[in-house]
């Protein structure tokens, strides 16, 4: 019996419906989708860092990378990230982005990833979720 | 070896395609793409519950449900939730019914989520897909 | 410990970023988002099969399995594939291709999938990404 136990980072605002922020179980350990909302303020609604793409990208990995940690795991264990964007033409600033992060972030072979273009809710740029394999 | 085992509930119509409704492999459990289709009638086309995004969502659960005990799983091992909307006007709605069900379909720690908006055929609002991590 | 093993094709186009085509770690493997580009020329840059959704498809699909082989994998191991089209209308298409595909590609059960409908970087009909469990 292995438990599934959920991750709560402090800095993180509640979720909006009964899921967790990320989850472990064993060695599996999976982000919920993160945006790029600041450290929770208690008593204030949840407020995107912005406007600009960078500063909503990098707070949405700072995000994500807090669940990891939370749950015992570093950017070196994830597998897959997800990437949403509203924008294609976003894509080439992301990437640029989502490189500079990464180059201080991983020691590893970097996670697969898939991208693509959908709809989110208005204010909000860009949606990641990431999934991980820890070692034991 | 461990076998990699599709999962076809009886009330789920067949899929338009070769894909398996869920498939277990060892402790992992993938269900796929499930939407608001009632149980199946033999010699009719699948018909989605509705039209509302209550009828709908609930019946998208339960079919994702049925995969999972088909698997010999249940909610409490699920890790991850996809949940694919067509309209953002739709989350809060959707947000009120994943609660409501949860809270009778769930003992342990709530899975991770992520929510996108995206194209879906005719008539359906809401699409949902699952891993779950069962424990041996 | 277990290493993370990025895979990455001959046949494959340098990612536009920093991540990998696939990743495998003990008996996980996570394939990247792949799309229909033909095998890396050097010094040009990435050209899409097609202009059919049917070459499109088929490359996508070939390219997929690049990364399973790299890995050590088949397409038997798979569990999910997740399929991203840009418009609901070649959903018949996708699914009959799909179809033709893989009773060519695969001795055990399908698959789960989910297909959604997203926006694409100009030129992509279709992406295709894929999670694998081997036995080992």
């Amino acid at each position: 019996m292995t438990d599934k136990i959920a991750l709560t980072p402090k800095t993180h605002t509640t979720p909006p419906a009964k899921f967790s922020h990320g989850v472990r179980k064993g060695n599996i350990l999976q982000v919920a989708g993160q945006v790029g909302f600041l450290p929770a303020v208690e008593g204030e609604p949840p407020t995107p860092a912005g406007p600009s793409l960078r500063e909503q990208t990098l707070q949405t990995l700072a995000n994500v990378q807090a669940i990891l940690e939370e749950g015992g795991a570093t950017w070196d264990d994830v597998m897959m990230i997800r990437v949403y964007l509203t924008d294609v033409d976003h894509f080439a600033e992301m990437n640029a982005l989502y490189n500079e992060y990464f180059e201080q972030h991983l020691t590893t072979a970097p996670a697969a990833r898939t991208t693509v273009y959908v709809g989110l809710p208005a204010g909000l740029l860009i949606e990641i979720d990431a999934l991980a394999v820890l070692d034991h």
